[in-house]
């Protein structure tokens, strides 16, 4: 039912398929956030409409609110929240640790207090199983630790536990309708990424997924443990980078061999007013734009920019209207989906590199840092 | 430009068209709200499948966020929101009188302050007929007073000035691309009502509103008063009751042929919650539908009801996502539509009254009061 297929290769960037009982994902592939079984301000025909083919949704988030089992008994997360494509929901561990309070971990499982209503739960390997199977989605993910990136002896803890539990939560699936990746752990520490993702193949996976980066580490730091852990892991299998998304770092990703992307970025920014474009991220909360008849980006082809100026939008965003929301989301996942759809046609066009490289010569990231050099393969192949 | 034509009329009930530089509108109309030059949480591609052909837009918020004049410069209003069909605006007098502060009313216009930003303002006619042709709706409105409905001295008070202010608004209105519609007054006072009817047909305007009415006064109020009102005003030109937008209101209203009609009730009660429907007014919040399978409406075609079911859209609520304030919105102006619609037909069939009398009879408005009847020529028809 999940089967990989390598279409081409450019470097260590991949072009392939990753066929799902929801349809058949092309990769690489980026995931808008639905975090409550919703992507923030799109409905699904608007994502359709924007090119995505895959949605992540949140266990920690679903099993408080609505619950788990309302949503099996819904027909799913698909038939509740009407996204008839593939869908990924993560293990719950990362909120468990990020968003809930008392939190009390033992090697069993982890005890907390929702966000919600303060109610107590508690997580273990077996029940994080049990909810993403009512939930439903084509993928699921294993419940592991994600620790402080560079805290050496907490990875070295929270490695152990989250071999662990993928050796539990391997045992406990049931539903041969979802693919349970293994997630690599290891923090910054080539040697500690090394034994998870031998670890973690043994265990024979679908798909493997890259946790722990994105979480406080530098940018060099993140891409270094990246072009260090990909080679660890099959080439036959899809890779997940969890929690990845501003344009930059897709195409660092895309460049270091990752298949598949999700993270908030697109939608969350947006509800701040900003845009991402082509050239960088920019506020159309700025004064500047107030008169600005220019779209959020020229050229763009979305419904925002063929529809509504800078100017409105502007407008929008000052009187707290809810359509900013909507167009600024819009327009957000509609780039990073078309980012992705042209960074695979490079791939399978085996010009990735002049891409990736033309691409990152007139973005600015955040900060206008300075640039972070792609992969030696890609820049002097 | 502006002509209304009379197509049929069954018993009071007129159907009708209107055409105005963006296109013509077939009556009895529904406009949405567009108080920021956005129907809230309603992109104007959903207003068009929805089925809404006219929208209002408020001069008092546009004046004050973001200023008439940067509409003109960005093309008018027209070209700012990305509505190309008709617009009609208000004066901005019901505003400052219900949301500004600090007002001090003389013979000449009103002081007020932002509720913004605590500037202080002043509208006169003048400048109320300035806003709106920079705003550069189709149909825009005399600046008027409206007291509370059954206070009769203040209702006396107002009507002078009222009479006053058309008179001015009427002299200084250059744009031949807009229609200024004069406001009746008179509060729910047969001899006053006849006394401001009389007077503004003597400016010949060519259209009129029926102000001063859904302020305060019961239903059964309002009701003799558009009796007593809508024989008064020339047949052959439109007639327009301002902020009346409850399914039975707006049957009730056109039973009493009226033409067009605006209101915020099927956006604001989306925002908490509350969907329209042929049965009333349900809220979606309750606990009875966390398991309902069912669409907001059965039968229904909108996007909601035939995408998403009642506990979805309940979680979304509870979950205060953005997507349940597009969906209840949409499908509240959907149904306010097609009810227009279907109205529409049946005058054209000459069974208007059989329809307005099945709609009422299974319609239970909010607080469930005793049944309204309709007009005798209906009833007895």
């Amino acid at each position: 039912m999940f089967e990989f297929t390598l279409e081409a290769t450019d470097g260590h960037a991949r072009a392939g398929r990753f066929t799902t009982p929801h349809g058949t994902l092309e990769t690489p592939v980026f995931a808008p956030v639905g975090t409550q079984a919703t992507v923030k301000a799109a409905s699904p025909r608007v994502l359709r409409e924007v090119g995505a083919t895959l949605i992540l949704a949140n266990t920690y988030h679903l099993y408080l609110r609505p619950g788990d089992e309302l949503i099996r008994d819904m027909g799913g997360l698909h038939a509740f929240m009407a996204w008839d494509r593939p869908i990924l929901t993560d293990s719950g561990g990362f909120q468990v640790f990020s968003l809930a309070s008392n939190r009390r971990i033992d090697s069993d499982g982890v005890d907390f207090v929702s966000h919600i209503d303060g109610s107590k739960h508690r997580f273990t390997p077996e029940k994080s199983i049990r909810i993403q199977e009512n939930l439903g989605a084509d993928i699921i993910m294993c419940f592991d630790e994600c620790p402080t990136p560079n805290d050496r002896t907490a990875v070295e803890a929270a490695l152990e536990r989250t071999h662990a539990w993928a050796v539990r939560c391997r045992a406990a699936h049931t539903r041969d309708d979802q693919a349970l990746f293994g997630i690599v752990q290891g923090g910054i520490y080539p040697d500690l990424r090394a034994q998870s993702a031998a670890f973690l193949r043994a265990l024979d996976f679908p798909g493997y997924a890259i946790g722990g980066l994105a979480v406080g580490e530098t940018k060099a730091e993140m891409y270094a443990t990246l072009e260090q852990t990909t080679p660890l892991l099959p080439a036959d299998k899809p890779r997940y980078l969890m929690g990845v998304g501003s344009p930059e770092d897709l195409v660092h990703g895309v460049a270091r061999g990752v298949d598949i992307f999700d993270c908030v970025l697109p939608t969350r920014v947006a509800r701040n007013g900003a845009a991402l474009t082509r050239q960088g991220r920019i506020n159309i909360r700025n004064l500047k734009y107030a008169r600005d008849p220019d779209p959020i980006e020229p050229g763009c082809t979305c419904y925002a920019c063929t529809t509504f100026s800078r100017a409105y939008i502007r407008h929008l965003i000052k009187a707290e209207e809810i359509l900013a929301h909507n167009l600024l989301t819009l327009h957000n996942i509609h780039l990073l989906q078309t980012l992705m759809r042209e960074m695979r046609a490079a791939i399978l066009a085996g010009t990735f590199g002049a891409y990736a490289a033309a691409f990152l010569a007139t973005y600015r990231p955040v900060g206008n840092p300075p640039p972070h050099p792609l992969p030696a393969d890609l820049t002097t192949g």
